[in-house]
């Protein structure tokens, strides 16, 4: 089981690597079957090449996350943190209220993420100029 | 399936009930055959009795939960929150950064607790005086 220090810095590089949209090394923290369900109650997208997808076009959005707490981690295998998805869209600025999950392996690779967030999480901060 | 505004109403209830000490109430947010796992990795609390005695002893510490972002919900059965316990322990003022994520059942009471977090998100705040 990795260390808490292990499963908070891939926390926190997953932040950093979509800030700086680089959805290859987002998938890199991935293992190679791991799923990802985002948000919570759709349906998973699997493997390496799904996931890889799922954040080529994610980064694409031009969506920056924002940590609104520190990252939390467990006395298990699992991590977790709250934070906002910033989006400018051209019906305004947005922010998607998530929090995720994240499972590991020994290696610190995710296994999975889960992503909590509704529709009620969607905040409209300013409407277009 | 329950809506966002059930479950989060919920999730607020459980913030409200432990900070008004009343682990009786906290209980009746919980169905019949929910289990609590708190923190992750450590072993389930199972059935309403058990779940009743964890909230008695956790109350009993004098603990109070601050949220530390707002609650979010999914697009499945399930909400997750951040908050802070705020502890007054005999070695001073301490915090645990904590993430709840529950699943719900159709009468809108939680199924299953689980609290994220691990020994780094103790943080000790002030000594004693």
């Amino acid at each position: 089981m990795p260390s808490e220090q292990v499963m908070k810095a891939a926390m926190q590089a997953y932040i950093d690597c979509f800030n700086r949209a680089d959805p290859e090394a987002i998938a890199a923290l991935y293992a190679d079957d791991a799923t990802v369900e985002d948000p919570v109650g759709s349906p998973l997208k699997s493997g390496k090449a799904e996931v890889a997808a799922f954040y080529k076009m994610a980064v694409a959005t031009g969506a920056k996350l924002k940590l609104a707490a520190p990252i939390r981690a467990s006395h298990g295998n699992s991590a977790a943190m709250a934070f906002d998805v910033q989006l400018n869209m051209p019906t305004g600025e947005a922010i998607i209220q998530v929090i995720d999950v994240m499972t590991f392996n020994e290696d610190g690779k995710f296994t999975s993420m889960r992503a909590f967030w509704g529709k009620s999480d969607m905040v409209l901060l300013k409407p277009p100029a």
